[in-house]
This record gives C-alpha cells, sequence and structure tokens, in this order.
C-alpha cells in the first residue's frame, strides 16, 4: 500500500456500469514528509475519505477487494485514513 | 485507475483472435493539467471513446474485466470519459 | 499492452519445461515515433513475429491467456504485429 | 521480492475491517549497500519484523497469501527478516 | 521477462514457512550488453542458477507457477539460464 492526499474528484457520466455509485478520488502519492511523488491516480474511495486527507491506498486486484466488487475494471482504492505516521527519522538515510 | 487522452488508433491484422473486434486506441497519460506524462500505451476502449478525449483507464485483470473478456490477452482498458476534474490546487503541493 | 520491436532471441537450454516450444524474443520498448524506451524485456511470441517488426505486447497474467499456458511462469507475450499507428500529432502535446 | 528496512509505522483508525489486526510498517526500499532507494510504502507484516531491521517483502497477490487473507485489500507485505546478504561485489558492475 | 545476473543470495532464519527450502538469489537487472539496469531484486531459484550466471526472471503470479507454490509469498523467480543472446544491433535504435 501506499500513501497519498485526496486532492480532488474526477467526474464521469459516461463510464463503465460498475463504476455507478463509486467515488473516484483524484490521489496524490506523497512521500513521509507528505511531500509530493509522481502523478496522481484516480482511486475509488470505501472508507469515506474527504478531500485533503491523508490516506492509504491499494492498487491491483487488492483494489477490487477493498470495493468488494472482484468482477469491476476497479484498480486502484482508498483503504485507510492515516492518522499517524511515527516515523523514526534516523533510520531514513542509515547505511 | 489513471487519466489520458485519446490519441490515435493502432492497426494490427495479425493479432490474437480475442482481440477480434476491439478498438485499440493509443492513450496518451496526461497529469491533472492535461500534460502528457510518460509514453502512450495501447488500451481496448469499453465505452466509445474518441480521439481527442480524456479518458480513465484502467490496468492488469481490471482491463479484462472491462472487456468482459477475462480470458483474453488484454492488460489495458478505457472505462470512462472524463467530465471534469474538480481539482483542489492548494492541496497539490501541500506539506 | 504497449509497443515494441522484436531486436533478437534469447537461447536458454536449461529453463522452466512449461517454456519448450516458446520462442522467446527480445523487445525493446518503443515510442510512437519508434523510438527506443527503457529496456528491452523477453516475451513469448505468440503471432509468429519476425525480428525487426513492430508489434504489440501484454504483459502479466494477460501474458499467461496470450499462450494459453494459464499454469506456466511465462510473464510477457507478443499478441500482434503491428501494421499502422494512426497517430494524431495535434493532440500529443495539448494542453 | 525486494529489501527493505522497517523506518516506522502507521496509524489509521478509520480503515477496511479487513485490516484490523494488521501492523502497518513504514518500508523503505534498499539497495544491496542498504541505502535508501526510491519511496517508502506501507507493508503488512507478517513475521514479526521490528523498527529498524532488513527485510524482505512482496508485492501484489503474493502479500495477500503471507498475510494469508486472500481477500483482503493488502498488496504488500513483509515475509522474512534478512540475516545476512552474501554480495559477490565483483559481479555487480559486470559487463 | 526479464535478464539479470545472479549476484550473491540473501540468507533468513525467520521468514514466511512456505520459503524453507527456496532458495533467495540477489538478482541484478541487467541489459542486452550486461550492464547493470536499476537495482537487484530477490528471486526464488528453480533452475539451479549459480553465482554470475546470466538468467531469465519472471515476476508477480508467474513466479509462483515457476516455483509451483502457488499460495505463496513469491512474487520473482529465475526461470531459466541464458546461453546466448541473438541480437540485431542495427535495430536497436532503429527509428
Amino acid at each position: 500500500m501506499n500513501i497519498g492526499r485526496v486532492i480532488g474528484t474526477v467526474v464521469a457520466t459516461r463510464k463503465d456500469e460498475r463504476l455507478i455509485g463509486c467515488k473516484l478520488m483524484l490521489t496524490q502519492p506523497v512521500n513521509v514528509n507528505e511531500e509530493t511523488v509522481g502523478e496522481p491516480l484516480v482511486a475509488v474511495d470505501t472508507v469515506g475519505a474527504g478531500i485533503g486527507e491523508l490516506i492509504i491506498y491499494t492498487k491491483g486486484t487488492a483494489a477490487r477487494h477493498a470495493a468488494e466488487k472482484l468482477q469491476s475494471p476497479i484498480d486502484a482504492a482508498i483503504i485507510g485514513i492515516v492518522d499517524n505516521i511515527d516515523l523514526y527519522r534516523d533510520l531514513t538515510n542509515k547505511k
């Protein structure tokens, strides 16, 4: 899983019918300092994530398990809201 | 899922027979500013996407679900047409 | 799926027995201008691709479907010969 | 699989219920010199890994096998504690 | 699949029990000139690969098929020893 921030939503009227009712959240991957890493992806929300929240997302078949839609075209899903990151900073650059 | 733009089509007469009838769309990944990111991929259209349209695509097993061809060699599919991206720009670089 | 060019073959006498009879093609990913992108991979040919041909390849479980060897260690396969790429160049850098 | 170092934990009260009881370890990928490579991911611990330990992690469906939670949204898991890396340094840059 | 060189082994006493008996080979991805590309991964040997040998490895579910351990946490496996790479060099930079 990876950490990201919800930075928006994507509206698509014409879409796979198995996505109807799914909230498509624009999710920006971030690092442990909550800084932007790479480009945003579109993840289905499964935990009631709000705009601006720090979240955990999963990819691939795991995302369909998260959404409980195994036969769907979903390949990314938000599965948790981050309360806190306990980071041992002296380890992050340890040789 | 990711956001892309349909920039062309790929014609292949000699191909896996399970691809017959599939439209192979050249799909350019784009960022939230609709700028080019990385190299185009070939995705099967499942929603009637047109050249130039901004779309959502999915990858892996999810793409075979999208195409409803589970036993096929498809690993990327277009699953929605983007109407709008609601982006909270002040969040995109938030520390 | 992605576009590549067949640039060689790989010979391996000692290998997983489920690869016996599979042609292992050295496949160079290319962009829409047919320029080299990243490093070559080894893909199983399923369509009679020849050296130098522009092809479509697939990855992951999709490759085992292509080869019709679901229980094999194959994770990449050539699934089509590209006849033509219809590219709308004015879209490739569109904002 | 890849080698990483456990550099922290992630606390998430609101999450997929199938993650309850799973320890979410912030895992920094490292190279053979134990130097940082890329950004940390969130992996479920399945072997009792401690903060600062060098570990082996796996991704995708393999991670759900590791956690013995096949129907869960897990896509990364720690599956071993590294005792030693036997590296033949003269091979690392061999042409 | 990709080409790599076995550059060492990883010793892990505390590990997922389904890895017991598996040889964990430190595998350096290489290009067609046998030069280092990116960082090493940990792959399970299934063909009796030796230190220093040029090999073919596979990833994901394909690796569990290779190891014939479908329910295991394996996500990378060595599946062949490269005897020869027949490379058509004039094609590698062809436009």
